[in-house]
């Protein structure tokens, strides 16, 4: 007869954990890796991984080509993504009727994060890598970020490296502590997902050339600098269990089933219809394919462009793609109130055309101020000018950061945390609700519930001390505790 | 300022439902009517009901028409719903891709569940309604049970009783229980999804004719007769919030966590590419579009038949519309171990064409065995055998349920509970998982993870004896708490 284990909430195996997490997010002695150190690492990393990326034109892209009959842009496999047309029409927003072009990767990726115990304290296994749209070549991305055709080999190109950590990690006596599938980008990718995934590992797993073990506190210290933790890393962090809120009930404004209600509301009452149709069907509707860009023609939005890729470093030493370029920098900022001394995030439920179900929770604010230029001034984006205005002491996060450099060209948004004011907040429109951190944190558990903006913005909430509950002294709780989780760990192990 | 409320895990606001909950699944007094005037009043609805469903052709049938160009079938309003043709590639099950004809119902529909307190007993606010697809007319449904189209009034017909008790409940003073989106059947729609909505009313809140109060006893007692408790009553009952899990971790042979980790797996590692292509196109590949019917070439599967519907009491007098005829008996079935005295559920990643992202847990054994009457013997669905010979003592459950009414034609399952032998079933498959019912219970606050079979079992084995833990009198809890819960319930309504 198998053994069972307490499992649930305030489990006793979760306590510890949360109890660990918050240790690796304070701890400020024992890090595998000073932060001066790290620093060395990194700029010793980067010309070892210095790619050498072209603007090209689509005709003389190697691997990918135009479809003969739907205009759609893949490549020869048929495997990795391609570029279609999407018609949407939605009652959300500014404009009820659009089409454009939409990268579709229905493949599922992995982004894992190992962690793992060194002197006492979690750390988290980081990578220098490049990716060809990086603004500045190498960002820090999690242990592993391999799409299946990575992985798979699709691409004839050497074993992802820690790939193994993540599949069957029962089995080789690791734990998993987080897994989950997660949207991305809606507005320019249909329906993808990734898998977040974050697996405790044990002393056997050591750190090899260009990879790094860093503690929670480093990684919200390093957040803080510009285009440095990348997209990838921020989504599988905020995938972590919230750490720091307790066992048992919590304070909130509304109670977590209100916020369900309220979800569930804003899925059912917006229509929005979408349909993949081929690319050559939108050149009629604002989009021109030319020579070297896919662009709309009063060159709003983003381009679609042909690079050429020659890197020493990477899986195969040289290749072509298409990549994603925005136009201009995006806004994205949470709104942030303290009721009752518990920090509030007023989140936003949006449509994207690319989501799988309607909505997903964005921050307050996500946009990109240069695209609503030529629209009126009442379509400007609610809860921009508050932000913008916000006086300095009121902003407790800035910092610009880049979206994944596999897939988008230069793309940044500047990423923001501002404490509201009191006035004029009680009365928010019906697509805006404020949530507590633990009830972001709880719906992170699921897919399709929290948008990748927010989820980088979930990080940069858990780092901001002033946002930061205080925690009791949680190297006890870790020492006592430590026997009763091996067990849990143990069980899952089948 | 406004005030904060106790949330999240073991609130006191969730252990007072939860005891209310259980006091209405046990007490045998205080009912608003007996089970005995029940069936009185049930047989005193029925001929109020009666709806004359007559077979027709499609030609005849007023309102829908096959578009000249995609030979969709569908209404010329361009609402309800429309007959497509739908691809599929998939790495799961015995056939590798096919096509099929498929219901394409965009629209978000209420299911929704008034509850009330009579004699300090909830009670669940249940109708008498006749579907056109109903193989006995009237069933009982929830309270309400209405498409986008029938409560925006489409059809022009009468309003929706009850509808405003699930608009805004929380401004007329109602408080919310469940509210989330759930998948219908992924064989039969695609991406459908319907609300699933239960909301506590006051005392101002009657039952008008074809409308009666009955307590969770009462209904756990009716699921057990023949094709009486109609499907959108089982899926809604089974989002009610877990009453009979105590407050704290709870024992299972898997962590939450691992849990989703074989969720995810399971998500991330089956392919399965679908596509809505004209229902022209599938006309080569096996389906064939008669005068009367849309049906496969071996009469396998399905047929589309039109009906024409005269009723002097639904929404509109008579109306035509196709409805989705499956061939054969259904065996819907859950093999349940009890592991160190916790029943635990043997569920199956499933992958079905319409669901919204790849797989959804269904139970044991799903499954129409005459469709695999021309497949080979390896074909045969997992633990079918097991189930069809299990021995009379080991079926804790064994009710024959139709599936909604309104889409599908005399469309029936057998629904099972088998508690199985401990023999044999250390060793499953991959794609099966033992999980307990408080596990389910979590996962039902989130869309698309229990699919509908599985969401009347889940009722079912709430209602089973054998498995029920015991709990405390509640009924003390209930006085005591009931202060408590008040002030929780005032806090949600802004």
């Amino acid at each position: 007869m198998p053994q069972l284990n307490a499992t649930g909430p305030d489990s006793p195996s979760d306590a510890v954990l949360a109890a660990r997490l918050a240790l690796s997010a304070t701890a400020t002695g024992g890090e595998a890796m000073s932060d001066v150190e790290f620093f060395a690492w990194l700029d010793e990393r980067r010309p070892q991984h210095h790619q050498e990326v072209r603007r090209t034109s689509f005709a003389k892209l190697s691997g990918w080509q135009f479809d003969a009959e739907t205009g759609d842009l893949a490549h020869r496999s048929g495997r990795f993504f391609s570029v279609r047309g999407l018609r949407v029409r939605t009652d959300f927003g500014p404009v009820a009727e659009w089409s454009q072009p939409i990268i579709r990767q229905p493949e599922i990726g992995i982004l894992g994060l190992a962690v793992r115990e060194i002197n006492g304290v979690l750390h988290c296994l980081m990578q220098a890598k490049a990716e060809p749209g990086n603004v500045n070549g190498v960002q820090l991305s999690p242990t592993v970020q391999a799409t299946k055709s990575n992985y798979t080999r699709v691409h004839g190109g050497s074993a992802v490296p820690y790939l193994e950590c993540f599949r069957e990690p029962w089995q080789r006596g690791h734990r998993v502590l987080a897994d989950v599938l997660q949207s991305e980008q809606g507005s320019w990718f249909f329906c993808k997902r990734n898998r977040n995934m974050v697996v405790e590992v044990g002393p056997e797993v050591e750190a090899r050339e260009d990879f790094c073990w860093l503690t929670l506190r480093q990684l919200h210290a390093l957040l803080r600098y510009e285009n440095l933790v990348n997209m990838d890393s921020r989504t599988v962090l905020s995938c972590l269990p919230d750490w720091q809120h307790g066992p048992g009930p919590s304070p909130a404004l509304h109670s977590d089933v209100a916020i369900r209600n309220w979800i569930t509301t804003q899925q059912s009452e917006r229509e929005v219809a979408t349909e993949l149709v081929p690319l050559r069907e939108i050149e009629s509707e604002g989009w021109h394919v030319g020579e070297d860009r896919i662009a709309h023609e009063r060159g709003l939005y983003f381009s679609i462009v042909p690079v050429d890729v020659s890197s020493g470093r990477r899986e195969v030493a040289s290749w072509s793609q298409p990549l994603l370029e925005p136009h201009g920098l995006g806004v994205v900022a949470m709104l942030v109130r303290v009721i009752d001394g518990v920090p509030h995030c007023l989140m936003h439920a949006r449509v994207e055309p690319g989501y799988l179900d309607v909505i997903e929770l964005g921050p307050t604010v996500q946009c990109t101020p240069e695209n609503y230029a030529h629209l009126p001034a009442s379509a400007r984006p609610r809860f921009l000018d508050l932000v913008e205005r916000a006086r300095p002491e009121r902003i407790l996060f800035d910092t610009v950061l880049s979206e994944e450099g596999g897939r988008f060209l230069d793309a940044q948004s500047r990423y923001l945390i501002v404490a509201a004011d009191d006035d004029g907040l009680d009365d928010i429109p019906a697509d805006y609700q404020w949530m507590t951190l633990r009830q972001l944190g709880e719906l992170l558990k699921y897919s399709h519930y929290v948008n990748v903006q927010a989820r980088t913005l979930v990080v940069a909430l858990r780092s901001v001390p002033e946002l930061t509950p205080q925690l009791p002294d949680v190297r006890e709780t870790v020492t006592v505790a430590a026997a009763t989780d091996e067990g849990a760990a143990r069980a899952d192990r089948r």
